[in-house]
């Protein structure tokens, strides 16, 4: 990308007065004005972005003209240095942009940002992260402009990246899964906690199913499934196993989904139903349960359910967790696996 | 929201004369010509929007005057009607706003898409959809002034949200996880496929580990552990079970991570290496492997080694995966569960 005079053409003339303002109350009173009169442009302010080695110059420069009772009033003029974004290197040889350095107005932004990738490019910098938070969503096309592509968002910030080299960008990927987890809970009856959804898909209509949801972000599985019954139903419980998933793709936001089958060990007995989600929820005994067309006609329902009762029958190994810290990057996480070496495996075997 | 004339603030002079422009070349032999001269602005130009019961008008006023051999030149007008913006129902009581329907420049969006609000609020409308491709990243601030959120975005566009009703959004959210996988390769002379990487750790540094890596976008489990343990080393694989995964959070961008730990079947023993990411691949002796003190010294890489060797000696049961489709979404999809009703099975009790 080469260095070229910032274009006003994506500039209010009230930003431009706004910026023009800003430039003089932050900057006059710390710089000694310079005269200059290289340029020229018709909205009363211009500015020039360049580069004199690695030091950075910024010239901001009023042309505007006013009269006075005859008198031609002067131009105001200045120059300031050093206006390289703040940023950090990543493990990737790129950098990352302090978000505490963006500048305050979209017309400094665009010259600094300018500015600062020719100078990241002089260094041999890959990829160049930019994240912008909501406040400063006016950055958002400049920095497109520049050849910034989106990389991820959130609802408080938009995720930027420009990739400097020749060749393929190498940049990590953007999260590419929900998961989502279901909860098989049978009391000492016999009977499966079962709900009907107020928002089901037509191929589910009348279904008894076991309570489903997203998992919430940074949430545990196991910490979700005990979220989603309860909420749901009210029932409290104790989680045992993973034990199956599934995996399918495209599905919201052309993202994957992947969803965790957990047995559950039910605490409480008596259903509150949730009113937003739920139409109804109930005990259901086991036999009526498997028996529903809608289980018996879908291969995967009738699946997870076979896998369920041999879960129930000891014949089956879920996975159940294990909390493990790892030197590998030092965070707490958890470990899904077969119980093999302790009393508290109750599948296979026992 | 409340409708509200066009601010012109957020304009540059360029755009609004190319908008004034487009629109007379738009419309002018479109439409019928009425006066109105209730609006002026500096800039030649001033459009202001507003509602007539259900249906929406659009005037366009131009105001500039010009003065040619001392003859004053008249001012064109126009209105034209229905510019709402395209858009579908969701399932949530929501709408999508079809991205083929978004017009040309800002001035006109930042119109249509105020008046299109105020639409869809009449309507009882709960969440709206923006998606917004690259090339019109210029229309990000406009819907952000009008109370759009980030939703999530990809390379080539941004999807922003808008909840009409009070109290909480209920809008799904973002995907919230990537997704690793890990290779265990042993062959017939109990020997693991292990490799060393450009660029580890310092945790892991000299660790010989197994092949791991992301999976692609819409790929397989299992299919992104062949292709793994094939881009690193050359051997090629079949994939036998998920023997255990790991949950963490907070990794990449606050995201969190799915680690699935897979058994491979080696096809073929010729190692070659992948020069990017693996400084050096080789078959190691299982003991030797087991042995290195970064795994022993490390409580989860030592738990997964013994889940290992307990899958080696059939003492434990991991997850294989079969392919079935549901009448829930018309999806083919992986479910992953322990093999229980089939010779295949080769884990506990075999």
């Amino acid at each position: 990308m080469e260095l070229k005079p910032f274009s006003y053409n994506s500039m209010s003339t009230f930003e431009i007065q706004k910026i023009s303002t800003t430039l003089f109350s932050n900057f006059r009173h710390k710089f000694g004005v310079r005269y200059s009169n290289q340029f020229n442009c018709s909205r009363g302010l211009f500015l020039k972005s360049y580069s004199v080695s690695d030091e950075s110059y910024f010239a901001a420069v009023t042309t505007s003209s006013h009269s006075v009772d005859g008198i031609n009033g002067s131009t105001e003029r200045l120059y300031y240095r050093n206006l390289i974004l703040d940023a950090f290197d990543d493990e990737y040889g790129g950098v990352v942009i302090d978000p505490n350095s963006l500048p305050q107005n979209s017309y400094a932004f665009a010259s600094i940002l300018c500015l600062s990738l020719s100078h990241w490019k002089k260094l041999g910098k890959k990829g160049i992260w930019l994240k912008l938070p909501l406040e400063k969503s006016d950055f958002v096309p400049i920095a497109v402009k520049e050849g910034f592509e989106y990389h991820h968002a959130e609802p408080g910030y938009v995720m930027l990246t420009y990739w400097i080299p020749e060749g393929p960008c190498m940049l990590p990927g953007n999260a590419s899964h929900q998961v989502g987890i279901g909860g098989f809970v049978i009391n000492d009856n016999n009977e499966v906690l079962v709900v009907q959804e107020k928002h089901c898909s037509p191929a589910t209509l009348g279904l008894w199913k076991i309570p489903t949801g997203f998992i919430h972000e940074a949430e545990e599985i196991y910490t979700g499934a005990v979220r989603e019954v309860k909420e749901e139903t009210g029932i409290d419980t104790d989680f045992i196993e993973v034990i199956a998933f599934r995996h399918v793709h495209n599905v919201a936001f052309e993202k994957s989904d992947l969803f965790f089958i957990c047995m559950l060990r039910p605490l409480s007995s008596s259903i509150t139903v949730d009113d937003h989600e739920i139409e109804a929820a109930k005990w259901m005994p086991l036999v009526e349960f498997v028996e529903q067309p809608l289980i018996q006609e879908d291969s995967m329902f009738k699946k997870i359910v076979d896998i369920f009762i041999a879960r129930l029958g000891k014949r089956y190994c879920g996975l159940s967790t294990h909390q493990v810290v790892s030197n590998f990057d030092g965070k707490i996480s958890s470990l899904y696996y077969n119980v093999i070496d302790n009393d508290d495996a109750n599948c296979v075997g026992k």
